[in-house]
């Protein structure tokens, strides 16, 4: 895991950027319904972008996808992600994240990330009804690994 | 331009997906403030995702980037891109467009764009401001075709 501190980054026309620590960073990617953009490149080597809904859990990003959709199929044949979550509001701030994918099809591993998943954006009281949706034949528990972050806050200041 | 019309994607678990009209996807890309998360395809294969501004015209995505930034070459190499766009909050809807970029490096034209992105994100207040920062040697203006959109609204109905 990349972790930088509490610096600056100087972009090429001479605008700071100040990077998030590390506690900072894992703040923002847990707070409310952000939720992931991911990123996988496709058998013919195009990106492909799609949101997901993740949890955090240590310096992993875990997450559902199902095994034939064209993310999943991406990511069981290259092993790598990259992921980004921003502020899309006044002044900008956004985490991207990349790293290696590990992936589980054991249902009775999935059944309670995909219940802590659904809760964290179905709310508590819907999170056993998506949760058993999600954790089914077919889908798979993915794990991308915070191997690179990129950490900006107030972009536009 | 592919476009589906009103209807419905059934996902591999049964669940209907409604996709967005012509007119929806439109409207949804432009709603106030909302960030493209732009995937690009980097040398080695692995993919990139930042989040950038962008205004629409007609099809086109317009955008600015550096021309030495990561995502800046990896456009001028492959001359594709995928972005999306999403509203995190239940139920979630979302919309992906994908296609070939042009570039263009000209000041002139770029300084009306980079200012009417500016004005969207930053207010016109700041807009000239923003704008002549952004449109200076060294940016490329980037127009992203939308050749493919997937544009699902209330995923999580």
């Amino acid at each position: 895991m990349v972790e930088i501190g509490h610096t600056c980054l100087t972009d090429r026309r001479g605008f700071h950027l100040p990077r998030m620590t590390d506690t900072e960073w894992r703040e923002f990617l847990i707070a409310g319904t952000r939720t992931g953009k991911l990123a996988t490149t496709r058998l013919d080597g195009r990106p492909h972008v799609m949101p997901i809904w993740f949890v955090l859990d240590g310096d992993d990003l875990l997450f559902n996808t199902g095994a034939e959709t064209l993310k999943g199929r991406s990511l069981r044949r290259t092993g790598w992600a990259s992921l980004c979550v921003d502020d899309p509001s006044p002044p900008y701030s956004f985490v991207t994240v990349s790293g290696p994918v590990t992936i589980s099809t054991d249902l009775d591993e999935m059944l309670p990330w995909a219940t802590r998943i659904a809760e964290r954006y179905m709310g508590a009281e819907r999170a056993e009804e998506f949760g058993r949706r999600n954790a089914v034949e077919g889908q798979l528990l993915v794990r991308l690994r915070a191997e690179h972050v990129l950490a900006m806050s107030r972009v536009a200041d």
